[in-house]
């Protein structure tokens, strides 16, 4: 029996792709959730609905009416998430995972809305800054003003966090008016289709806003171009393929993407065991190997411990990953669920295997691990990994990525370092310092900036409210340099700026207020 | 004989390259000028000394430190400018031409030191915005920070302008302390030489601030990644080999592309002939047809006129390119010089023909001008030409650029119409539009505002002040999208901002005030 081809929605309609496409099964029990094909359906139709009505009917609205839709949209979600975490167990999630992709994913919708609506004009054009008087008779000035490009925004999602890394790209472009043809990754296709549909049953947003494509998309990036932008999370080396595309060399489409990288959290000098801070590092670290089985783009892949105290840090983790308990979402005591596939687990064992030849097991066999409430076989469960790399020179731990629930601890001595180690992931999303000693915090955040696009200080004072190492949030900058792909996301409303294109418009101050639909004085 | 092989200046010493390298001949005498050759020269060991040296040296000075050395630099060449000038006749360029580029290079070094004395903050780091509060209690908080890359800075600029298409990159480069290594283009890689050997004279920058390399860089893109900058003027083929490059597409250095464009400008349907907005609009396609003989990013190659007045706006053009004289830069009565090159001479006539063909010629012949005070045999010397093309919908005018003193007439019929063909360009750096009417400029203004990174309205309100369609300004962006490259650069202190890293940093109030040096309340 062939498996139900996953809808897509194009140009007004719900349409499946022909042929047998790629079979997607249940994480957890390996039955067949569905099949994903693209093919056979007209692209080209559904981006000349994006640019055509999609453009024009998000231009009636000014910002704070998008921000409006967006805030139905989300709304729409939230009244049927339920259905989301359902599906979400399919894919291997716990409820505590699921609320991270789904919740997650309609507050950070909900957070640009209100910046929006709060924040930019009731217009369909920002001017930024103020005028720069160019003439010393004040006749002549210049301005910036911010407007919508005359194209649409692919967005091609990750298969991690299929409602959240939806949303989180989603939002912003519609809210700069740019309409959108979102790609999921084929492993949790089926839970953003469903996504997909609810928004577009709840009539929030205007036609030709939002489009979906199940499956893949041969020929799309031949219809894009210079106003057109990309967003892409995933591996570096589609990045890399994507971003060599004509599309982006020759025809300047603008892409931005956020890949994997290698985070690492470090554990200040001052937290000895049992201080607060050392049962922080500990818990975060367990928290971030954990959630989503460690499928994580932010989660800690490089714990840097002081070298005096390797041995208590792999104690103390090694202690609570021992109760971690594997198996099927919402089982009985269940605190980790599956990887997202058998495949997925194949990948992970490898790169395991890569990083404990460079050092020695601490925690975890990768081929062994007790399963509650659903056969070990057929699911995609694999034990917590801990690794220990004495030799911290070794490439292994800041190069290779096991995109599980597997971590390396590292020994360093001194902040210059830890600087140094963190350096070598050359380039991460998120990276962290617990510690309770302001000066090595600074010496530490300052020395490792330029290497990342978020660094959490962790410390007694701010734990309880922290939202910990590995969640990005909608008000500050996603992304990071080199191996994280070079991109930015949200960051506040600098997201929705940087879907529009900048122009200094030049002329006399009459004119420019004129062009700004302000009054003249 | 064999030409003199022009120097780099790399790891702190002159240097020549080995071999023969490319010959450089005078544009105006056709004799040999130098030889560029960069063979057998350490890159290698440059980008070390960049890394090293360079980086940390920089580091030492807070913002405001750097831009005082960036003044002092530009004041050294201010003070040596008559050299310069001199040289650039030997490019073709005339008085009128040097000035746009010695002149507005210092001008344009002197902006960015001046604004970054006044804003940026006596330090190293940069914090953004306010801090966000991200949660109730008032314990956690985010705010981003702004801290130079670990890298450097690969500024490869275009022939037309190298003393300002040198600086606008560089200055803004060095203030945010990342240590530049300038590649000009080999036509007039001499005056680069020589305004860099006079800024290294000048003792104005730290040792491994600045190198310079004379000739091309093979394997150089190897030895860049994460937290490196490209920045690149010229050609938009070249632009999209160097952007597939494994150094920008695997390793995420940062790429910023300014290309030619098919600029336009627009005369309004109120400026007919006698109207003040009738003469600028022709007086500003002469000058922009004949600064630099036309060989400038941002000329106005596509003339948008009403259709009624196409007849007009030919024959007063056509006059005041009449009285254009054309000869050796300083010979007595020269208004326009030569193109950089016999070689450029052949692209410009080989694109010429392709425009006359889909139209019809209007003014000049382009293998006969009168010449003055040189030899018409032996220099790079070509007529202004303006070419009318009835049929817009045609490819030519919109695609074709000669780089030369070569401009296309187009007629049009409303502002509908007018943004269309303007967007035709499919994105350009510069437009205008030559209107004494508030309403048209909106329209138009607004309507291809996302194809352009600069707009100008022209009217007799703001001429005595305007610094016209072609002179992009260091307080106002310059770039475009699409054709133009998708980049961004100058725009005031977002130029230095675009060389820095963003990084958000999290954690309590005390942690953060820490990390930026400021007090603890």
């Amino acid at each position: 029996m062939t498996a139900d081809v996953l809808p897509s929605y194009l140009a007004g309609a719900w349409s499946r792709g022909s042929g047998a496409g790629t079979e997607v099964r249940d994480a957890v029990t390996g039955e067949t959730v569905c099949a994903v094909s693209a093919e056979g359906l007209d692209l080209e139709a559904a981006v000349g609905h994006a640019r055509s009505l999609g453009w024009s009917e998000l231009q009636k609205l000014t910002f704070p009416a998008r921000a409006a839709a967006v805030k139905s949209a989300a709304a729409a979600l939230q009244a049927r998430k339920g259905e989301l975490y359902e599906l979400s167990a399919r894919a291997g999630a716990t409820r505590r995972d699921a609320a991270v992709d789904v919740d997650g994913g309609i507050g950070t919708a909900m957070v640009f809305a209100s910046l929006a609506r709060k924040e930019l004009p009731d217009s369909v054009v920002i001017a930024e800054d103020e005028p720069v008087m160019l003439g010393r008779q004040g006749t002549f000035a210049g301005r910036h003003v911010l407007t919508t490009p005359r194209g649409i925004a692919l967005q091609i999602n990750a298969f991690n966090f299929p409602i959240w890394g939806m949303l989180e790209k989603l939002a912003p472009a519609l809210i700069a008016g740019v309409p959108t043809i979102v790609k999921p990754a084929t492993p949790t296709a089926y839970l953003a289709e469903h996504a997909v549909r609810i928004i577009i049953e709840s009539g929030a947003l205007p036609e030709g806003a939002l489009q979906l494509v199940s499956g893949s998309i041969p020929g799309l990036f031949d219809l894009l171009g210079g106003q057109d932008q990309i967003g892409f999370t995933g591996s570096a080396q589609t990045a890399a393929r994507l971003r060599a595309d004509a599309a982006v060399t020759r025809r300047s489409a603008r892409f931005n993407a956020e890949a994997d990288s290698l985070n690492c959290s470090i554990l200040g000098p001052d937290a000895t065991p049992g201080t607060a801070e050392f049962e922080l590092f500990v818990d975060a670290l367990v928290t971030e190997m954990t959630v989503k089985a460690g499928q994580k783009c932010t989660a800690i892949r490089r714990a840097l411990v002081p070298a005096d105290r390797l041995r208590d840090v792999a104690e103390a983790v090694s202690a609570k990953l021992a109760s971690v308990v594997v198996g099927a979402p919402g089982a009985d005591g269940v605190t980790m669920g599956a990887l997202v596939g058998l495949s997925q687990r194949d990948d992970v064992r490898a790169a395991y295997a890569r990083l404990v030849a460079a050092g020695s097991a601490v925690f975890g066999d990768p081929d062994k691990v007790d399963v509650h409430g659903a056969e070990a076989e057929l699911g995609a469960f694999i034990s917590p990994l801990l690794v220990r790399v004495d030799d911290v020179d070794r490439s292994e731990p800041h190069e290779v990525e096991a995109f599980g629930p597997v971590s390396t601890l590292l020994p360093y001595s001194g902040a210059e370092q830890a600087i140094a180690l963190a350096a070598r992931g050359e380039g991460s999303l998120a990276g962290s310092v617990v510690t309770h000693d302001p000066d090595f915090a600074r010496d530490v955040v300052l020395g490792m900036a330029a290497y990342h696009g978020r660094i959490l200080v962790l410390d007694r004072d701010s734990a309880a409210e922290s939202t910990g190492h590995g969640t990005p949030l909608p008000q500050l900058v996603h992304g990071g340099p080199g191996r994280a792909g070079g991109g930015e996301e949200e960051g506040g409303l600098r997201a929705v700026r940087a879907h529009l294109q900048r122009t200094a418009v030049q002329g006399s101050p009459a004119v420019l207020a004129a062009v700004l639909g302000l009054p003249q004085s």
